[in-house]
């Protein structure tokens, strides 16, 4: 089954302790998309400028990502600048400019209307609820934020809580949204916000998954070489979405896999700048470090 | 196989959002031993002093745990007074009275200088060393520390390092000893530093264990109810020290039992203040969650 991922493409500019990368290749929308292609048709429903420089479109192309629905508007693209420190684990940003996603208006082909599987990366909920509109039939809508929405669009974020299947977020969004500490009491009080299963992203850490019938807990694949960890979410999202989407289940064991499959990718992400790591792989790498990651944890 | 721990046996004053309990129960050596018991037979090797309430020294018998080497000494015992705030994760001291740790100088008779199973918890590396002397042929010896001691007695530490199998260190403890801020590169450092096997402790988010043979990462349990997180990783290595002492083996599956064991015990430990809840437990309470646990993982 295909999917379709509303989000961000980028440009980035990086600093970590391993070096500087200006206007990278970058956003959620291509995170999620690089890692996602590896198990099924993915669709990219995004904007950007002008300025966006041809060679990341034919990149995001030539690894088979669907741009039907990317749209090159006028003004500025989408930027987002910031610096990681010592422990590599929280992003510092220093600069953020909308541009395009000022007035962005998603508009998907007809076909795409009739996709099953649908991500909500991190933007605006206005927006989430005009791509969600559009969907005729989902099967599995999943949902990401961030803290600047929950501060401050807080009632748009609560009614898009109530049409998905699976709200998406960090340890310290799911603690501020739901204004519960331990991470168990947080899950299942967002839980009743509406959506069925929650799945609390923890880094380094690994993740959460919660739902009234079961919950799953994983470490993060142990990673000597951590150089960029920006987008390391969105492509677990991704693997996590990708696999759901392949095997069209959503029980128990398609559920663990999913959660392993998105940890396996996350943990090449982190590997390199932007999606240096990801754009090379294929299925059979992950699966190769899976089969790794399986004898490291119970 | 017997075990043996030297450590704390203590007075603790602990205030977390859940309340304030004055003069509990506590110290490293309790939390261990609490837990070790239901696998073999422990041995506490500490001092009190002569404010050290009977009740508790009674507990610890009534539990089967064997005090042959723990003195009651001229003066104070040592108490900690220390606090949590919301999300439980980190303590606050608020005080430290060493007492009769000052003076302390461990001594065990002649039957537990044959016991093959060692746990030298968090004291002065000097009061680790003169015990770990007494010992005739220790088959496995673990060692836990605390900044403090990483800080002020660096020369002995390292020298202890050299002598142990096994390295328990929190997450900050690793870091700090082995100046590296990724976890697995920090768990290599140390190992360099002597000891064949290192256990990295990370509270709520689990353990990470490193050795030349092979590496294991495994989530705490999700808890719920988290009352009182003090001594969790000290009732941690009581179960894999305790689970490794029984089964007399360190092959791979018994190491991989043993972190799990430990963390089930861990995960009680932290249900209520103090002793409280271990105090109550069978080993088929933790094998009992351990099935549990075994679903909620890979």
């Amino acid at each position: 089954m295909s999917l379709i991922v509303l989000g961000t493409v980028a440009t980035d500019t990086v600093k970590t302790p391993f070096g500087l990368r200006k206007n990278i290749l970058g956003g959620s929308a291509a995170h999620f998309s690089m890692s996602a292609r590896l198990f099924t048709p993915v669709n990219i429903v995004a904007a950007v400028g002008e300025d966006f420089p041809a060679k990341y479109i034919n990149l995001l192309k030539q690894r088979g990502v669907i741009l039907d629905a990317l749209t090159r508007e006028k003004g500025k693209s989408f930027s987002w600048t910031g610096e990681y420190e010592g422990d590599l684990n929280t992003a510092i940003t220093r600069k953020t400019e909308l541009g395009v996603l000022l007035t962005f208006d998603p508009k998907i082909t007809a076909q795409q209307k009739n996709i099953k599987y649908v991500f909500l990366a991190n933007i605006d909920p206005h927006i989430q609820r005009k791509l969600l509109d559009q969907i005729r039939a989902p099967r599995l809508v999943a949902m990401d934020t961030m803290n600047f929405w929950i501060d401050t669009q807080r009632r748009a974020l609560l009614k898009m809580l109530k049409r998905v299947d699976i709200f998406v977020a960090n340890d310290q969004e799911a603690r501020s949204l739901s204004g519960e500490n331990n991470l168990l009491k947080a899950a299942k009080r967002l839980r009743a916000l509406g959506p069925e299963m929650i799945l609390i992203k923890k880094g380094e850490h690994g993740v959460l998954f919660y739902s009234r019938k079961f919950i799953f807990a994983l470490p993060a694949y142990p990673c000597e070489k951590v150089i960029d960890p920006t987008g390391a979410g969105d492509t677990f999202a991704g693997g996590f979405m990708g696999y759901l989407a392949r095997t069209g289940k959503v029980d128990a064991a398609s559920i663990k896999n999913a959660l392993a499959y998105g940890t396996i990718a996350a943990s090449f992400n982190i590997e390199d700048f932007g999606l240096d790591r990801t754009a090379g792989l294929s299925l059979g790498d992950l699966t190769a470090r899976l089969k790794q990651f399986k004898k490291i944890v119970l």
